[in-house]
């Protein structure tokens, strides 16, 4: 079975059709140019809305069978940034080292780093990943925490991901 | 309208004053020394008595209408120790990264940072941040979160701070 | 009255007698090569079951009177790991700066270090930490925050434990 993952773009402008979803594009071309396994997207762009970001998290895990869900956006301290809570509401499991790394990260561009609440986590067979709105910071996030991602699916029991060595090297521990 | 900065003093020792108010002297010693917008200071010396700073930080928040909160003290594991319980009860969003990187800048100088349970959030249009209790931790761990705080107090809809940039340089993205 | 100190050895395998109780045994060695005040052991092998865990957590801590539990493996993210969950349900208090530091500290070895979701908190006078499974990276974890934990004990009306500064130097504020 082909591997699924979801790239949620969560934007109340972008939703809007007022921005463009370049978010969402940006995690898709690094999805393209790092996996060498074959996978199939399942792309969404939804406004922040807390109701609407939780179903659409939880279609992807349950319905869509994504073994990664990446979100972007509504991650920040303003009233419409939602994005955490709606994981957090969604996940069995909490991953705090997604979240430490990459504001750890983020820190060495911008001391707003730690504005960031974004968090990771497991549902059933899906881990889903917060990530930033920009698609710089998008890039720099996703690049810290994508050599872990692999194994943790392999661990959930999701699909096995590979990737071009030169382009993004993964980790896997000796059994 | 004048920027409101709360600075809450949190110690049964201070409170009944057996100890002099040094933490909360030191904050307020930083905000003069940084701040180059005027503001008008809400300052008290309360005990670490749950109840009493939840709702001293709702009044801060919700009546005072404080942009900014900066709690001293009630950090640790002891059982008098209970700052960041309170914090959390009143907050809406909670901000990981300030605890992550003042522990993490406490822990240069001691290993025993790891026990500080600080925490930010956000409650309203105020911001919450809790300061440990000695005045050369909270100098340490204000001087590495400050340069965020002023684009954080933007994003909720409080009030505008600026800094003399020689004694703290602040970071707003371009937009 | 003597140290008394619990190591939960948290494992499927290992409580059916499939693997050996290697982890149990790492802490138990670290703890005699480091400790000059003598202790007591608690010492026992559990499945990964929630209840289980919660349950000798809650023995070790009022019954036992540990001053310290250290658990050892189910931190991951596969559906059998649950150990901080069953960590979290019975502390009073969280001590977020101790999983922090562990994954800081693995993260130089391995990015897999961020699937680690170990945590530490405080139940009555006793301080539970949470140590992956493998020797080698619970000799890591437990070298980077044991500094901290008599000055944490002391804290919380624990037993005060010395060690032998040649092999573990801790560190305790001065007043």
């Amino acid at each position: 079975m082909i591997a699924k993952i979801g790239v949620l773009n969560i934007s109340d402008r972008a939703s809007a059709g007022i921005y463009s979803d370049e978010p969402g594009q940006a995690c898709v071309a690094l999805l393209r140019a790092w996996l060498s396994t074959p996978f199939e997207l399942d792309y969404k762009i939804i406004p922040d809305e807390r109701p609407v970001i939780e179903a659409e998290l939880r279609r992807l895990a349950d319905e869509a069978g994504c073994a990664l869900v990446v979100t972007t956006g509504g991650t920040g301290p303003a009233p419409r940034d939602v994005t955490p809570e709606a994981t957090v509401a969604v996940c069995e499991k909490l991953l705090p080292g997604f979240g430490e790394l990459m504001r750890a990260t983020s820190l060495r561009y911008v001391p707003t780093a730690i504005l960031s609440r974004q968090t990771a986590g497991i549902r059933g067979r899906t881990l889903i990943v917060n990530l930033p709105g920009r698609p710089k910071a998008i890039r720099e996030n996703l690049e810290a925490v994508f050599p872990a991602i692999p194994y943790c699916l392999d661990l959930i029991g999701a699909a096995r991901l590979e990737t071009h060595e030169a382009a993004m090297k993964i980790f896997r521990p000796k059994p």
